[in-house]
């Protein structure tokens, strides 16, 4: 055997070295300017958006948290976790099978079910873990099962589609024709299931959720929406894009996430009962693992039931993702289309992402992580600004000040300026 | 297509009836005795092992606990838990990558690193998840990789080696010669990975690590080593049970949890910087996911650190677990074999296991969960009863006295009563 694999090669009359093969990986990653650093940051509770990172004396000011909101340092949200932890201690102790369903989770469950108008909800560890466990149980036990996956999928669902092991259909990006020319190549009688989001993170855009669920009734498939990006941030009470767009009840599973706008941690889906029953008797990744702890449960309970009566967070986001966009775009950032509250900026070059967010942070103290390959196609690597209702005025100029100076010295301004 | 599926079946003619499909799966479970009720469980904080349940005026005491220790609500770790939410507030509001690393994290790293004697850590959202992630990415992208894994091993590290597609053989349950026989067969050039537990939770035996290190070191294979029924529990500082045999620096990996004897949430691996860094650079389930709540990375550092010095806990526990066997054994209640903590009492019924543990829930307010298929194979469904610290003698003589009067209802007393 003789394998290459990057710049380790094993030869047949050799053992396999492990640390060398690690080391050469890691080499090829750095190689490629996608050798990712993570900054170390001391959040400032109350003080959001700020942070501290080593070897600054000066607070940063967080540009790219999913924290969107700044909910994760709520008044509100933080006396309910203090409050659950007096009252029950910190982990939960088991699975929920075993010890460890306490009030705070199904309470929660409740919360969540209501939220977005279903019969029940289903809380797991993350918003990855919770597509994972429910797109592999339900695409694959439901027998004969196709699934149609939008082409830009999150990781997580293209995960828990490809475990399912059920037979996928990919349709282009948000394009509702090529999804309805596959199903009507399908069996009628075979059962559907069409998986997609409501606002993708990295290109910002909004999927068609009323002219996909048209379509998914009438070939009779079950519809499974992501609204990790959304959930917190629009409709009314903030179920997201699709209580928006009163599409909700057409839906048959929501997806959600309890750590972004809610800004606390865990993932839920929302069905009927029979469906979220199903998925907690079958799915290893919801079975066989230990309950998220009872404060934080606590705490996304009380952030959720907040954000459904506040309307005033939403709004006063809104203003600000507009302004932070029309003033880039004004100072000729290359800012790339956006139908929502995130703002991507194109660069489309790994080192260099990765050097402008360098000098964004040591020369003006603001941090916006730099994303790239895998997360985004190789050659549209980007910055994205999370703009959120706690930046002041003064922290969006300083924001625009700051990308102007950085993009003019690497050449990277567009002729949009005003 | 005509497709059974226990009592759903699909005819061409019609469409696919998702409610109905639910509904009749969980019918058959239920018919299966399969069907799981979760108990509602408000536990006290500080009155471990007591916790309230829906209908009750008195507490319940738990007896099927993964706080092993009770350290969930221990002082320190309660205050380290309060603290950091007073300082950087609930979630961490991104992926590790983008703004969600914080320093909480860093140093709990640090903290496992150095506890396992290992150059490196990296901390998940839970121990599932641990397992899937750094399994399918090692097994899934060192090259050629066959991974020898024990018969008994736990869904997550199936689910992770599944998912790497790597070739596998299953060696039969803690069999050193079978595993040998199997690495004999193949090409010395192939990397091989050896996956097996320490403390295996179900049959409460523990894995052969001397003897499985000097086989795999024999064939240059890599070692990964899931200890999180040990962690906290055996060793000197508490690193598990290749701590107490003097064998944790010959094991590539070892994997841990801080849900169960730490009593907080999450899962994590330990070992060479190399190694760590390939996971966190490749390990989809790691890279888009929400770090965890910088409160529970904090809480679980102090937990560690705490059991790092003290062992006065790992003393009582013992001392707690061996008086609950032999009072057990001695009354004729089938205890089954166990080298460990964990005290399996053999029923072999999946109906006859939820009705003895509901009668000692009503009759005697004693909460220990059936444990049935598909944690344990079918015909060997027990109650597990995990004694703790801090389970008085009181407590004890109720359990052994509760456990009696059920067992002899039932006639399921053994020969062995004194």
């Amino acid at each position: 055997m003789d394998t290459r694999f990057g710049s380790y090669s094993i030869a047949s009359s050799d053992r396999f070295d492990p640390e060398q093969f690690f080391r050469g990986s890691l080499a090829d990653l750095k190689a490629d300017g996608r050798y990712r650093t993570f900054l170390e940051l001391e959040r400032r509770a109350g003080q959001f958006p700020l942070a501290d990172a080593p070897g600054r004396s000066d607070p940063v000011i967080v540009w790219c948290s999913n924290d969107y909101l700044g909910m994760g340092q709520h008044p509100v949200v933080l006396k309910a976790m203090h409050e659950a932890i007096d009252r029950v201690g910190t982990g939960a102790g088991g699975t929920r099978n075993i010890s460890g369903n306490t009030r705070d989770h199904v309470l929660l469950e409740r919360e969540l079910a209501n939220l977005h108008g279903k019969e029940a909800a289903l809380v797991f560890a993350t918003g990855y873990v919770t597509n994972e466990a429910a797109l592999s149980t339900l695409a694959g036990m439901i027998p004969g099962c196709i699934v149609y996956s939008d082409a830009l999928n999150h990781a997580s669902m293209i995960a828990g589609i490809r475990h399912s092991k059920a037979e996928k259909r990919i349709f282009r990006h948000n394009d509702v024709e090529h999804l309805e020319h596959l199903m009507a190549a399908d069996d009628p009688a075979r059962p559907k299931l069409v998986c997609f989001e409501s606002v993708y993170s990295m290109d910002a855009d909004v999927g068609p959720i009323k002219a996909i669920c048209d379509v998914a009734e009438r070939y009779g498939a079950m519809t499974y929406l992501d609204e990790v990006h959304a959930v917190g941030l629009y409709g009314e009470r903030g179920a997201g894009v699709a209580e928006r767009e009163g599409q909700m009840h057409r839906l048959t599973v929501i997806q959600g996430t309890l750590g972004k706008a809610f800004g606390c941690g865990g993932g839920y889906i929302a069905a009927s009962a029979p469906l979220i029953d199903f998925v907690r008797s079958h799915a290893p990744g919801f079975i066989f693992t230990t309950s998220m702890p009872p404060a934080v449960a606590a705490a996304a309970r009380a952030s959720v039931a907040y954000l459904k009566a506040s309307t005033s967070e939403r709004k006063r986001h809104q203003e600000v993702v507009a302004t932070v966009k029309s003033r880039l775009k004004a100072a000729g950032i290359p800012v790339m289309p956006s139908e929502t509250h995130l703002v991507p900026v194109f660069v489309g070059d790994a080192h260099l992402v990765r050097r402008i967010s360098d000098e964004l942070l040591t020369q003006h103290g603001i941090y916006i992580q730099p994303i790239n390959y895998p997360t985004v196609l190789r050659g549209t690597e980007r910055l994205r600004i999370t703009p959120t209702p706690l930046h002041t005025t003064e922290q969006v100029d300083h924001l625009v000040e700051a990308l102007t100076a950085v993009f003019r010295t690497h050449g990277l301004e567009t002729g949009q300026a005003a």
